[in-house]
């Protein structure tokens, strides 16, 4: 058969590549029939031109013609939504209902149309004047920005649909994306999707474009290419840390999402009051996508005695009696075993699992796993492995002391969740507790499991390294996702005509500025003005 | 004569050093008699470990208090400002009036009071509610911050008074000063009025520090230690790259500023019209503190020609008939020295000065080198050297599309202006050059110098690498510099009592928060939550 084409400039055409690749059906552990290329540095260089390209004509553009792009696009996505949803299925095994159709493609579309939104009403890039000086400032586009989109969320976070690729491009900004090599076909339908919208809404060539992959050294040479302004990666640590090398190198910022344990704090007297229901909650949340969120719940701070034996062993009947997912891929079967194989030889005793297998395909049986305090603390960085999938490790922390002392050894995560009592009884250790954890996490959370992120401007998906590479910034929620892609522009005594819409006396459209200290939709009175 | 101490940990204290060094009074060329140390990595290791117990404290403590804290450290450096500003005069050759004491020091106890207000209303932290979702966010204290102070502004920049000291602390996080080895005496004197305010106003000890010097091999190590959460460095591009490399190598936000050469873009119509004009306000722009500007023009584009000329020539006299200063030390005279040789050995020619001397002390005669566009476009790269100091190089364009290429060829810079004619005859070329400027520098100007940096909230002292570290935040300007030391906090379903107070329902403080996507000084109902 023949190789898929690649989207470079503004056309489907035939790739200069330097290999091939087959995606797998996770479910049969087999191949599937298609061949994708594996692009070559010219291919990466033609992109880059092409987007440099497109950006020059596309920081003209007013910002309601890339809002009516990312809406077209959320449209046409909806109208091939069956389509896309049975390929996302097929390439990485999750069911298309409720978790594809009726989760995930109604999560991206609705980021789309977020991000068109905020394109359209200027919150993300915080327009600015200072009436005294004259000097005013927003966000503008930074540049062409590169998107290497995750294996376990083919939509919400693919490089050409996702929270990266809306933010990217509601910033005014070329995506160059890089599809995920597990799902190509899935990146291969929805960039169709994205060029004919372009089309229809009159965006100029190159805005974007879709390579499915290239060899680590081009992906490093690409992020460290002056014609890329920015990079958005979310996936596996190491390949983002060489990512990271390269884009740090020439002070480039790249925004990155790589691993995250998520600590949830379960005290005494919460399991006292409601052990059952929470391990109830904690199951669900464990085994959610057959564990593969980047919110997954793996590391979990449990009280030594009783009520924490209790809770131990219903977590693992509930986890040995609910039915072993199919993991996304080879993979990821290999990384979850070899992760648990981690945790053990660390000094984590298996309470239930263990083994792969137990499901259709690639699958690995549902894992507790359990370690003291003290073992946590004699290593405390193998026992954060992340065992990326259907595990969780249980840390038996001896008393107050010791569990501040395991929070304090933590790496950045982007959750962190407590379960207290409702009466009280463990607020003061949730005192003692809380402000460790809180520097740890982008997120904290009471009486609540991590997985499920809402798209709200409070959203933080982020946090310390090496969950992200900026502390500073969050990957989900509009507008915030979109300050990653621009730059700080200050506009100092520029004539009245030359200034961007935005940043004129007149505020027609009634956008939020911060005029003068305080926050305002009125017009500047050109007499205010020094 | 003795050592002087370090301040680790609230207290004076002899240090632990590892060798000792002198500063230079670079108007006689001669040392001064104080010694002061260079520390050891266990005293790094003192101050980190006191900058962590610090900030255990600090960030349970009210704005407030820090806003107290910032403002009493103002009125200390009032009160000692003749003493301060003799030192600084002493040690860094900047006259006393009008530089240090009318200019640099009012703005620095500004800067201080400015933070504090921003501290206090909370600007700074963008205080964010989605009622829907009960998902609060803000930006909150990152950790011990490490600043490196520049030698140029000694007090406004300085590593324990300057904008990076205020914007750190303002956001809640104590600070490790380590003083620019320029002026130690004037980094001690602010030292002992910043502890002596901590002591007043009840800060724990740690929340100020300062080490004079170490060993470049601890300065990275100390980069990249786990204690420390971020950087902010201001000074010589090479030292600032390889703390650079080791915070990146650990995910920790560093802040640098490096270099820049300010292009300055005088079209012909400007010349036509205003020719004497502009040229006697690039001198003075060019010459102010003997040219030792982060924002200094150091890079002219002028059109070839007849007006080109003559402002070439006028420009010249102006230089060659003004006083030669002070430069700030002998290694700044043999940089500004070598980079001029760097220039004319890549094709510039010298139209006035090119010669060490001529003032008190360390010197450079008043340069004007001058480049065809051609020549500058076989070796963009050297001829974009940073000559740091009282010298500037006139770009010679043949043509609008010279200009346009040699505007695209450009580094990332903190400014760029453009003088235009006042009758619209330059509009043409300046709406073709103006979007290529626009991405490559922080803060656009018409009509205007780049020297003199407002601090106000719409400044951008800030731009593309490597001009600086992230082309997304500003070192100048409140309440913008605060966020580069802040970490974004999402509150997900956090019982009331326990979430800080600016983003509980009641907003008794009349705070700005962005309520469901609008900026509100109100308090939310709490019947609006979900």
């Amino acid at each position: 058969m023949s190789m898929h084409q690649v989207l470079i400039g503004g056309r489907w055409q035939d790739s200069m590549n330097n290999g091939s690749f087959q995606a797998e059906d996770p479910q049969s552990a087999t191949p599937i029939a298609d061949e994708y290329p594996v692009s070559s540095w010219q291919e990466c260089e033609a992109a880059l031109d092409a987007a440099v390209s497109a950006w020059e004509t596309m920081r003209g553009l007013p910002a309601e013609q890339i809002a009516k792009f990312l809406e077209c696009f959320a449209d046409r996505i909806e109208a091939r939504s069956a389509e896309i949803c049975e390929m996302a299925s097929r390439e990485t095994a999750l069911p298309v209902e409720p978790r594809l159709a009726s989760g995930e493609l109604p999560r991206t579309t609705g980021q789309l149309r977020q991000a068109a939104q905020a394109a359209r009403n200027f919150s993300w890039c915080q327009p600015t004047i200072d009436t005294a000086t004259n000097i005013r400032s927003k966000l503008g586009s930074i540049g062409p920005v590169a998107v290497f989109g995750p294996n376990n969320f083919p939509l919400a976070f693919g490089s050409i649909s996702g929270g990266d690729f809306a933010a990217a491009m509601a910033a005014g900004n070329p995506v160059i994306a890089k599809a995920n090599s597990m799902h190509p076909g899935t990146t291969r339908l929805l960039a169709e999707e994205a060029q004919a919208a372009a089309e229809e809404t009159g965006m100029p060539a190159g805005t974007v474009q879709m390579i499915y992959r290239m060899s680590h050294a081009d992906g490093e040479r690409l992020a460290g290419d002056p014609r890329l302004a920015a990079i958005g990666y979310t996936g596996a640590r190491q390949a983002g840390l060489k990512l990271k090398a390269a884009a740090d190198a020439v002070g480039k910022p790249i925004y990155l999402e790589l691993s995250s344990v998520n600590p949830v704090v379960v005290l005494d007297g919460a399991l006292a009051e409601r052990n059952a229901e929470i391990a109830t909650e904690l199951t669900g949340s464990c085994l959610m996508g057959t564990g593969q969120f980047c919110t997954n719940p793996g590391l979990i701070l449990l009280p030594a005695g009783e009520h924490g034996d209790t809770f131990r062993d219903d977590l693992a009947s509930k986890f040995s009696a609910a039915g072993v997912g199919t993991l996304l891929s080879q993979s990821g079967q290999q990384g979850l075993a070899s992760a648990i194989e981690t945790l053990v030889a660390a000094g984590a005793k298996i309470v239930c699992g263990g083994n792969v297998g137990g499901g259709a395909g690639y699958s690995y049986a549902n894992t507790v796993l359990e370690v003291s305090g003290d073992t946590f603390l004699e290593r405390p960085d193998t026992l954060q492995t992340e065992a990326f999938g259907n595990a969780t490790l249980l840390v038996r922390f001896a008393n107050g002391e010791q569990a501040a002392e395991i929070i304090k050894q933590m790496e950045g995560n982007l959750t962190g969740c407590f379960y207290t009592a409702n009466n009280g009884s463990d607020d003061g250790m949730y005192d003692e507790l809380a402000p460790h954890l809180r520097q740890k996490v982008g997120r904290l959370l009471n009486d609540k499991m991590p997985t499920g992120v809402a798209v709200c401007s409070a959203m933080n998906h982020g946090g310390p390294f090496p969950a992200t590479g900026h502390p500073g910034f969050t990957a989900v929620g509009i507008p915030g996702s979109l300050m990653r892609f621009g730059m700080l522009q200050s506009f100092d005594n520029i004539r009245p005509h030359r200034l961007p819409e935005v940043l004129r006396d007149e505020n027609p459209g009634k956008v939020w500025r911060l005029v003068d200290g305080g926050w305002s939709k009125e017009s500047v009175h050109a007499d205010a003005v020094a």
